[in-house]
């Protein structure tokens, strides 16, 4: 089986390219340059016509989006022990993964991409203004929902602790008080200390800040 | 065991409380009005503090986000076959349900709650029309992407049917030509001559406009 990850550095694909990495199977990778366009070209287009990342390639088929990956790596390798055992922390990891995806992933698309949402310069400043407000509450929030856990899900690390350690690597780079939040703090260096996580974010050269 | 689906007549809620119907278990549900702010009373924030619908509790257990709740029944309840068996069909369909959560519905966001993502007058409204055309274009491709299949994945009725017709729903109540989309609008019909769907759309008391 020929697994191929395409990937952006310190885009959301870090978190499906820590959970191949932890699963252990051989794969590669292709790196993107965002800025200077790479998911816009054709033969990106041709795999993934939304031009995102992270897409996945195994042997002849195409797997788009982080949460399908993750679920993808998660629970098609059980063996690795990324995703939960029982039915229902199934899915409150399916329904974290969703609420990371849908509300926290966007509001840094405002903050980051307005262009996206509206169009107009002043328009445009005041969309990434209420996305940096979103985030931070949402970054407030993950911390209050991590108060005595130690990984998100279960008591076991799974494919959203990757996840999360995304949203932090932002919100550090945003410049935002994240050494302020303690639980997701706390998280963070935990997912850091893998080695899993250390390679691949020396694969992908890049730090948590 | 005990389970009551919070949700809101014809919101995002209506795909889980299909999926549960199709699933065939018994269930109880309640109906919030959103109009009247149901959604932010003390009584619903205990059990969902973000105050959407839906919300699922199995016991005394509460799961949020439709994502996790279709994943839930979906994968939870396997001879229900609302799921699909192979772990690469499964990884898609988890893909299909990500890109709807966090990219289609969030465009209905900025279309129908424009406060949600930027403050001013002049800028809702420019928020409120790019979301308009980006929902179209949603549209149109999950119009492309159904072409040619009976069913969302995999050749089978999955969970993300019904939570296809939800955006269908959205967009023919928006006055937009979604008949025009022949693939689509097939998919909505047979979703929609299902026995499970007929019974929730009327207990909903909502129809497709």
């Amino acid at each position: 089986m020929a697994i191929k990850l395409y990937y952006a550095p310190g885009a959301c694909s870090l978190a499906s390219h820590i959970a191949i990495e932890e699963v252990g199977v051989p794969y590669e990778t292709q790196k993107l340059n965002l800025m200077e366009g790479d998911q816009r070209k054709p033969e990106y287009l041709r795999l993934n016509p939304r031009g995102r990342v992270p897409t996945l390639v195994v042997d002849d088929h195409v797997l788009t989006e982080n949460v399908g990956i993750l679920s993808y790596f998660g629970g098609g390798y059980p063996a690795a022990g990324l995703w939960p055992k029982k039915t229902w922390d199934q899915a409150k990891l399916m329904s974290t993964l969703a609420w990371l995806s849908n509300t926290v992933h966007p509001a840094y698309g405002h903050m980051v991409r307005p262009a996206r949402y509206v169009d107009g310069d002043a328009a445009q400043e005041a969309v990434k203004a209420k996305g940096r407000e979103n985030v931070w509450g949402y970054l407030e929030e993950i911390d209050k929902l991590l108060a005595g856990h130690k990984w998100a899900i279960a008591n076991q690390y799974t494919v959203a602790d990757p996840y999360l350690l995304v949203f932090y690597r932002w919100g550090n780079r945003a410049k935002m008080p994240v050494q302020s939040l303690k639980n997701y703090t706390a998280l963070a260096q935990r997912v850091m200390a893998r080695p899993a996580v250390k390679k691949v974010m020396a694969d992908e050269g890049i730090t948590l800040d």
